[in-house]
């Protein structure tokens, strides 16, 4: 049996439980880490709050790989792209009282703007963030995303321009997280992810499947060994590269989600055994 | 107002209407080309016939940029991968027969293959047909497909990779179908469609549009103007590298499927008019 102390999963895989039964349920499964999305957290997004959410991971014993998620950077408006480096920040302050090793960028796209000048933004606003990222020790990982969000979710869809910014700004608060979802089918992987290795740019590792007869775009991943990815490959890749951080499950998943979560979470773990 | 004569539709844009009402109303819009999909035209397929699709085209006046579909080389037994190519040169003979100027290749890709080893099959497949368009004057496009098409439909994800398999194969029978649907988020773009110019590859151009709420992975296509799309400067890219052929409306859409033809017909001759 894998050893699951580098298996962390995220809050959002298990939606339908609160921070707390994650919590519970992971560490009594022996699951060694939990990533936090900010709607577990911040009242405003329905959360138990900074202070609450600090005691469950901290009384559950589980590590806090990543905070999720940041980022949004570009805008047309200067005020709105201010807004989201503020934005960054808090939750930057809030990674580090939660414990957090990094917080995982979504960087953002708008429609109307070029992914190039969406890059341009991304990069300026991570800039005016590191110090910040420094002062209170918690990384920036740039998250590529698909190609298919590259609409208005994300104008970093390859590790390649992940690359540019992080070489761009040479810093070592700034990073990468692989998801085997959003990078899988990018020829330029293998020399990519030796680069970052190269580079010290791995800082996350996430995955999940993809599902050949996908049915939602944001809603239908696959749990490891559901679709077409060889992730085995793709962890031997990162490992040879340096990479000994957390796998962590992140599965947005309507049918998973639907499912009895005590059960689904005994499948994640079969799951991410075979898949290990 | 824009002159139609390098207009194109695919007869799958108007899924609705048999090959005889496309010619007859794209010829009565005064659209310059038909691009035909072989469902209208193999009797295996519902088609109406070789002889009878020929009678038709002919007599409408319209020029037929493309037949669609080949591809699909990858396999993992080699007698599938003889079967392909077996069926390529059918392709070619009734593009031929067509009087199409090339064959559009999706490409595939196999579940539990690599897709670096399916680029093998696909540039083996596809050298094993170039004599035979070279001997009936057709040429084959490949035509990249976006990532999200990875899992089971093309191992050729960017124009980059297309390229490569032509450098490989070098024939002057060989080029690439651009879709701007497939490539636009592609931060290599502008130098592949400079380098694809340079080398007289660039055989075909497809406009379409990029719904941001993507509904469905194959059937919810946008029409020019739709979506994020700059088409306009996608547009001016490829004449700028030498194209000065058709502009082909490929368009696969529920939503447009289930509109009044005729009206939809409109809707693509004012969308095309206003994207370029």
């Amino acid at each position: 049996m894998t050893d699951l102390s580098r298996c962390a999963i995220h809050t959002m895989t298990h939606k339908p439980w609160s921070l707390a039964q994650c919590c519970e349920r992971f560490a009594a499964a022996s699951i060694g880490g939990i990533s936090v999305w900010r709607n577990t957290v911040a009242p405003e997004e329905g959360g138990v709050g900074l202070d609450e959410a600090v005691n469950i991971i901290e009384a559950s014993g589980l590590a806090v790989p990543a905070y999720v998620r940041g980022g949004f950077f570009p805008a047309f408006a200067p005020e709105d792209r201010q807004k989201a480096i503020d934005h960054n920040k808090v939750m930057l302050d809030e990674a580090a009282a939660l414990g957090a090793d990094q917080v995982v960028l979504v960087v953002g796209a708008v429609p109307g703007m070029t992914l190039a000048e969406a890059r341009k933004h991304t990069a300026d606003g991570i800039a005016a963030c590191l110090d910040h990222a420094e002062a209170v020790g918690v990384k920036l990982s740039i998250e590529p995303l698909h190609p298919m969000y590259a609409g208005d979710k994300s104008c970093v869809n390859r590790m390649a321009e992940a690359r540019a910014i992080c070489e761009q700004l040479q810093s070592m608060w700034l990073g990468i997280a692989v998801d085997v979802y959003h990078v899988w089918w990018d020829p330029d992987l293998d020399r990519e992810i030796e680069l970052a290795g190269q580079q010290g740019t791995l800082f996350g590792f996430h995955v999940c499947d993809w599902r050949l007869e996908t049915r939602h775009m944001l809603t239908d991943r696959g749990l490891m060994g559901d679709g077409c990815i060889d992730i085995p490959s793709i962890r031997a890749k990162v490992e040879a590269a340096g990479f000994q951080g957390f796998n962590e499950v992140e599965v947005f998943s309507e049918e998973y989600w639907a499912m009895d979560q005590e059960q689904y979470l005994k499948l994640i773990v079969e799951r991410y055994q075979s898949s290990t």
